[in-house]
């Protein structure tokens, strides 16, 4: 499985992803009724503010900074419509900043600048901020396995409404989606098989009904279970909490078997388990943790 | 400022806040496109199924469990409307749970079941997440400072969308709202006092305009604007960024002072530092973290 | 309590709190089947049209004006969408128009101005007609009272879809908010103090719960009430259907205790009876009739 | 034209009219951030509360009384979910209300009675004053012309979002719908002539489009203008600002005239003018005033 | 009955009708996640495409090609927001176009080029389907019938959330609506005669509460149901499933009645059975299958 | 490739997919605006109604019928709120219909039955439609090739909205998904290629970033693009608009070769040359037709 990070970032960091999120956020937050601000004149037409990082990370927010422009004008003031509010990023999606830089700029009148701030900082400290933890585990994964690479993966573990947000940042990040959503492909787990009566029957089933396209993996718990899965002929294997050791006898026997599918490893993966489990034959190693608890990058706007 | 957490939880953990984001949920999940599980005829037309945690915390999701029965209708097949789902909560709100507990039960029919397993989890593993940090906190402060202990606030750094769910999760902790939004509340800071032209200007132009029953909050960054905030008859002070030093100094002055508004910390603020800060005549302790950075409670559902 | 209406427009008066009424209006309005105009090939590619008054008032439409030209794009034909419709208002909101003066011009095509006609005028002749009427009872008042003039507000009297609309269009006038909504203030009512046992239990219960930034307003229907009120230390007691003779025996005893809250002078206060309640010592005068009984300003449009 | 207000309420008095508002009500008005009740514990679980009319007046209400069942289960809380809120009309609508009477009962959880309170009344009160307004136009020009009795009908003079609720209420009061939309009813105005080049032309382009069920109504400023009318074959004619002898004159004409269309009587029909139009011959007198300028119903809540 | 298609198409191809199904069928396409195009470099930042034909037919989009630019905004990426997405028919709505023929052309970046092709295809081939088999019925009809041609109707049979597009394209094919919806007609049928008990009842019925501008129309079965439809005084008879005789003798039988009806004849209308039909003395043809049965247009996009 | 059509059909024909589009329908269509019967008193509370099918076909809207009773509540009266609307299918979903056959019988309010009439019979014409057609096709590649008989798949080419009613028929039917979305398949076409500069580039791009679930599907126009495709290592070929001789040429070259994708024939496919096409090796038939051109199913309500 040969992938690397070098890609267009153009589609998936698209102002369609960010801006009812952002609107949505300053509608929650009371705006136009800030009564802190409403009586105050400011002292000029236009202003300007930059985004600072206050640590080091990844960027992850070019698009919601395209979509600031989108949004402006649904708030803007009557008499001084032309002005309202450019924003431009200095950073490129998927690449690093570091601490005191300037991540981008705005430029705009001083009431949609306060009204923009708040919502504005949550989603692009939350976007970042996954972006900033997945890189962190490529780069150990890359250090403890540079030839065969695992790709690493996130998984359906998102807050509702957030997740392209985060498959998004993920990608930033360097990593990869596992499935968009249960549409977007084939997963089968403890409670199919179950149900089916057998991993075989399970895997019969799925590949009856789903789309031609779509590959079957399925969730093993022993290496029992990897044997069945195999004789089913699954396209990709999922190792469920292996032992370091459990994963190294199971890719060897998926080696030794006629047929071979692709092996990814999940549970209990994070950054300090992580390197144990990046090793050859292991294809992809996912983590809950980079989507459902995220460290917020610390970001924070100046006016100046 | 007396305070206590014993009080009616019904009001804010309705299903109200929890219903779109679940539905949100299962439709961004793909479903009813969830092709591993289309191809397998369930054993029984009902199964039962709980939620166990897995990590010690705090309950904060009756009102979801509420939300799940609003829900299942709108998912449900045709010929067994009437049982679809069921689910009850074995926790109440703002209580401890413990690992391996049960948390909550579910009875219904397979495909609902799974349907809804995923999105449900997203969002009780959140809300948890943020309950059990806060009472983590509220428990450092109120040993470091039994008398006369401070409250601990929210702030808005909050998803868009979640600004609801994190704040009944912060009150399920044990903490409190700041202000739900900006037209429930007065925070005048950095930016406005600089528009204003002066701490006195900018309190002056706030309460010109804001309804007259809310008070006056000024940020002040050294004791010199903390006099002028006490000269300009400010209800509510926020120290910002001060060290606990600077703090029991600024209290001291506050406590000379012949008008004694409240007094807010803010800045730094997380289990390493809040015991130094928890000190008598401190009225409330702001932490962002409580809602910007979340650790997600460790939950998961079992078919039994 | 000192207070003025000179202070800046323009956050209240956003197209935000204008455009997805106008838009909702131009459909319910059944647009594109105007099956009158649709026969009708127009004369010329462009009109110039202006909303003309009828009779004197106060204009509160500015950010209205502003949303002709976001919800233009929306309506527009292929073939010339450049000049759709651009609209500018004559008058600031919150100042005096005069009958026959011209409160706004537009320039558009044809079909444009045909379609956002009606929604226009049904917006912009409510929110002018509570500018309008808010304006004289604040004059009433202003004559009165001249000096420690008491500050009018509304309520939460409003149909749902135009709190924001009706808080702007106050605020317009010369008048307040009250409390944006039940999350903006505390407002302590017989049924609270009924449910709570006493004046006292309920007022300790709110401040147990309501964020630190929020004032206890709390409604009293009789002296005995009253006096409990400032027991209770709430910050701002209610006259509910006070007589002016018995709100100056309030105002009294109020000012010889020890604890002064704000008054507020609530219940059967009209455009007749203000000007006997418009007192020194009252701060605040509610009324719900600024919102709920609404005479629509007489503006019309003419085609030129 | 034989017309009578004897038929079924049923349809236009659903609750499809009223449950999205009702709801947007709620939300509107920050509920469940109710801080002034979130920290009572109710004494009971359940409330009874009636709706008291403080004035004379027609209800029009009934399906809104309907609409709070749908609601309450989107609010209600987890643990008494069975019981929320049930309420019933003691009136129907379309029939009199007196003061001090109760109109409605409801039995619920407190928390959800507060909750709807407010919502419900201001969505109550603005429509049973649109049909007591009518009702007593209605009588009054039933009392001028017993014989040949012009129908009363609304206009499109209402608030986006209420244009249903606003038709609701004048058939409820004894009135009848204008036309719906613009997709309803062909009404061919001053701007129409002018675009066209004539009555005659406009006429002609309208029926050329409109759908074949729709009549041809035709705005007439002058009895030149209504001779025009005649000769296009107008189905209906309006004349507008005409004064009590000029309509005379025009039924005259009209009655002599080989084509009898209908003849509709607008503007300035108010409480003062109505009788002096009421006359045989008129088949339909428009009032926009009816929606656009409405005096609130006097209704209040009672916690029993 | 008089008429023709000579007539402004301006109004009802705006591109109100298309935007937000055109934004949803990019949603629903799960862009951005289009994994097949998100590896690739587009080779330059701009490109050209075309809509080709590849059958003759009516064009009934450029509505929606307007709705393009407005869409484009919402997905565009970041760093080359200006260019997106610019497009232009080459035909107008209610033209013809041949085989091979380009039916516009657009410009504007890959990414959005590729997203936005599926949808508008979708869109565009419906649209340009139903107003083909309308033009081939319009030309069936003119032909058989010359003099006093009948008009074609398009019924209520349409898909939830396309009643625009489809009347919208039934009027660029040359035909006519019926009635927008049930609020823009009266058509009294078997259902409501039965419930009523007799077609007088009916027609009674509907015209007591019908708004006065809209005509009765009933459908009759038999000459004995025209008849009383007669006596009845309906302004407009729909001949259900008669056949081209029965017609005949009805349109007699009408002619020689005091009272001339418009006439309508439905039922089994196509293609092939149209011309027996189309005879003078009748004025209205109507067909579900016009929208009901749509064959789309076979357009395609090509890069150039 | 094995698969068969006995599947639970439980899950995709959930009312999740038909609730929002009905109650759409029903609002779309002038609800409760419907004057010919709002004037009609009922003869009684409740009447029965069958769906009668007047053509044979394969019934699809077992789910639809369940939605009935999800609406209902939004629309029903007040004072009988309990009766309301109850409907249940008498055919499975998936199963066939004789013309003449009974459907679903209905049991309700006559206003309900009315308002629903005719939005339930829009959808369920059309999924029927879907389904029917799709069932002909499946039944003439069965016949054409009993053993490895190819499935016959859906495309993208469905109305926005209609997607997912789209695929559900399609499965009714008897046919496949190809692939929901753009999210949930790789299909490298024309343009891909040449902007990749090779099929090989293409399909490597692809692979780079797809999740690991998804195959590879490449459309090929000639069987030098075959070739390259084949080298590429393509999970799956697509023979675009190759003749069935060309068809039986590349199935050979396929199952010669070492790597052995799986094949789907594209183009032109219908039920006149489907037959053709149907050969041993061909995996999979895809057809546009089966729901961009739907012949909506004959069926209509009877009141009895």
């Amino acid at each position: 499985m040969n992938h690397s990070t070098k890609f267009s970032m153009s589609y998936h960091d698209s102002p369609a992803i960010w801006k009812s999120l952002l609107l949505q956020g300053v509608k929650e937050d009371g705006w136009p009724w800030d009564w802190t601000s409403l009586g105050i004149q400011p002292k000029s037409a236009s202003v300007k503010a930059r985004i600072i990082a206050k640590s080091d990370g990844i960027w992850a927010a070019e698009g919601l900074v395209a979509a600031l422009s989108l949004v402006a004008p649904e708030l803007g003031t009557a008499s001084r419509a032309r002005e309202l509010l450019t924003a431009s990023s200095r950073v490129r999606t998927g690449t690093r900043f570091k601490k005191t830089q300037t991540v981008c700029e705005w430029k705009g009148i001083p009431e949609l600048v306060l009204a923009l701030e708040r919502p504005f900082l949550n989603l692009a400290a939350y976007a970042c901020g996954v972006a900033t933890a997945t890189r962190r585990i490529v780069e150990l994964v890359r250090k403890a396995c540079p030839e065969r690479t695992p790709r690493i993966t996130a998984t359906r573990k998102t807050l509702p409404g957030y997740r392209d947000i985060a498959i998004h940042s993920v990608i930033a990040g360097g990593g990869y989606s596992h499935r968009v959503n249960l549409a977007g492909g084939v997963l089968v787990k403890e409670n199919h098989i179950a149900s089916a009566g057998s991993v075989s029957k399970a895997v019969t089933a799925a590949r009856r009904i789903a789309p031609h396209g779509l590959k079957i993996e399925v969730e093993v718990r022993s290496e029992r279970e990897l044997s069945e899965a195999l004789r089913a002929q699954a396209d990709v294997v999922m190792l469920d909490n292996f032992s370091p050791k459990e994963v190294r006898n199971a890719v060897a026997l998926v080696e030794r078997s006629s047929h071979r599918p692709l092996i990814e490893v999940s549970g209990g993966l994070n950054e300090n388990t992580i390197a144990a489990y990046a090793m050859p034959g292991v294809d992809i190693l996912s983590l809950g943790g980079l989507t459902h608890s995220v460290r917020a990058a610390d970001l924070s706007l100046l006016v100046t």
